[in-house]
């Protein structure tokens, strides 16, 4: 067992490497936060406004959820900071005591397109709901994430899109961008210490399709002293094969004795194949998003519950899931709540492609400690191939 | 204690009065049925489509709920009554063991307007899902809801509105819809015998706002035979005087054998007169449908939740509410949830509002049982005048 204490100058936040497998840069850990200590790899659902959509707090750890993640740019737009910093923070605002991981809120400031306007010293842009006059930073994203008091904050960065006017974005632009987020990350990391909140901070790798930027991007990064590395601009809209070869690229070469982030990635594929590349902590909206049109993932492949087929059928999703919609439910009540358009469909799809999710974090976790993860991995993928409609109950 | 047996040839239902009010018609009762014994006087959420919107089986039974209600029209329309006689009833389709009621689908196919053509032998219309003519009559709806398998099945009838071509119903109109009714309700009746599902049907008293049309319909209907007597066409519109008028007067006079059920009704204040008129059992949109809408009932009072008032406010909803949104979330919260359209909004608020619906009723019971009804009732006003805003944590 390896235990790395990070640079956080107030010493709560500790990753210790268990097992590493053998035949990948697959690995087993724990990662000490404020609000408890993570098991990884595992996966995050994403609660954009203080909720993960359909989900109780109640459902959430029924589902073994550990973690959380909040969205730093809606949460200060509504309810508004001053709401939330009067409850303490967004733990006690929203009822959820586990760990919580907030984003810098750049993401969706640079979606704003045309409505907003970059400069070296930040963002400004038209809020959204009101159109108010807002101004965006490194710094006043690290005041908001640690009024948030979220366990993990993420620096502020700009996330090199997959194309831009049409084409892959060109070397020179993506150059420029990453430097950019570079200098933004040292201005981050400087205001978060200031802040003394005891929680982490992670730099975040950019550089796009680019190998040498990626590693160019990841030399500072690993050099600024965060307390975690985060993999930003994959899942951005490129071919599978671009997101593998990156992905390939720059997991390994992530250090090792900080907890390793894949940002809104992705299919189970996706985390299984991050998993090998030596991820620990995943996020996405598919599984709650995707629920909530009727697409549900399981063991045995993924499933669009408004298809005629399930109109009759008595089985539950996936027979060996232990989830509430599958104890309790048949496809033919799932298929029926979807088309008519019932807000329970939503919640028991949800329950379900969430516990899918954090169900199969907590398969390869129990595979790398008993050093089986080439097998399971091989299982995974059979398994998948094998077709929802071929099961038997 | 008064055990009445029913005229139904099986004998599964069994309705007993342990208790009643010396200063009113209060009674409390109970009613043993095919999947359960109901303790009442009691409130039966609506689940529509076969859900009661927004919520699991498992949030009714933390919420005690005792019996649900199913919309045949609905249900028949979709998911279609052979899905659900596949799985051999809407208890078994819906994850839902205990008692269902089931409307007659009368009062939809009326709402139809211009898409639907009665004669005495049904109504004919076009279905608003699809356009297919669809035929119902008192045969069909019986033959649906023994499909269906409801513990309590409803006479199909035609229910009077309130107003017609924008003056209150003419009382000529009013008797020879309440005419059709009894003789439709006597086809009912006649066919739901013969299908021997072993569940309870009740008959309909119409009659609009004329009380001696009321008398004329009890009459007929008290002789008929049913295993229980309903009160339609209140809560259709009318100004509250004339619903209370019509309610004080044929409420108490409904036979005292068979459980009372007053159709559609309504809001706190409805229920609690309504007890005190000697009804037992009640249904309604009300908490669910307001509850998406942000309009919260407690025992101070009414609470719009996207008042701006309620944004920073700390408090639960009702700090003496033991639901699962007021033991663990915030005013301010529900406010956030609302204001942003999030679905948990809608599921917290339902928790709340059904909670608080059967709650009342509970405590209704148990003042029955302590001989304190008056009292319970002069308590309930008081606290329901003093304001949410003025309560302390």
């Amino acid at each position: 067992m390896i235990v790395y204490m990070p640079n956080n100058p107030i010493p709560n936040l500790e990753f210790t490497i268990s097992h590493e497998d053998a035949q990948s840069d697959a690995r087993r850990a724990s990662f000490k936060l404020p609000h408890g200590t993570l098991q990884t790899p595992m996966f995050m659902p994403v609660g954009t406004y203080g909720t993960v959509k359909a989900l109780t707090p109640k459902d959430l750890k029924d589902a073994k959820a550990q973690i959380i993640l909040g969205n730093t740019f809606h949460l200060w737009l509504r309810p508004g900071l001053d709401v939330i910093k009067q409850f303490g923070g967004l733990h006690q605002f929203m009822g959820w005591d586990q760990p919580i991981l907030t984003d810098s809120g750049g993401f969706q400031v640079f979606s704003l397109g045309a409505l907003r306007k970059i400069s070296e010293e930040g963002v400004t842009f038209a809020s959204p709901v009101n159109g108010d006059k807002l101004f965006m930073s490194p710094e006043v994203s690290m005041e908001i994430q640690a009024g948030l008091n979220s366990d993990i904050a993420m620096q502020f960065d700009e996330c090199t899109p997959f194309e831009t006017g049409g084409i892959p974005t060109p070397e020179k632009t993506v150059r420029e961008s990453l430097e950019m987020s570079l200098r933004w990350g040292a201005r981050s990391l400087s205001r978060f210490r200031e802040l003394e909140t005891g929680n982490a901070l992670f730099g975040i790798v950019q550089g796009g399709m680019y190998e040498h930027l990626r590693d160019a991007s990841l030399a500072q990064i690993a050099e600024q002293g965060f307390d975690g590395t985060a993999i930003g601009g994959l899942s951005v809209g490129e071919p599978k094969p671009d997101f593998e070869r990156v992905l390939a690229h720059i997991g390994p070469k992530l250090p090792k004795n900080k907890p390793r982030y894949l940002m809104g990635v992705g299919t189970p594929e996706d985390l299984v194949y991050g998993v090998s590349k030596g991820i620990d902590m995943f996020d996405c909206v598919m599984p709650t998003r995707n629920a909530r049109n009727g697409w549900l993932f399981t063991r045995f492949g993924d499933l669009k519950i408004r298809n005629a087929s399930y109109k009759t059928d008595n089985r539950p999703l996936d027979p060996t899931c232990g989830c509430y919609a599958c104890k309790n439910f048949s496809r033919a009540y799932l298929h029926h709540l979807q088309k008519v358009g019932e807000i329970l469909g939503a919640q028991l799809n949800s329950i379900h492609n969430i516990h899918y999710y954090l169900n199969l974090m907590s398969e390869i976790r129990e595979s790398l400690e008993k050093n089986n993860f080439s097998d399971f991995v091989k299982q995974f993928h059979h398994n998948r191939a094998v077709g929802t409609m071929e099961i038997t109950p």
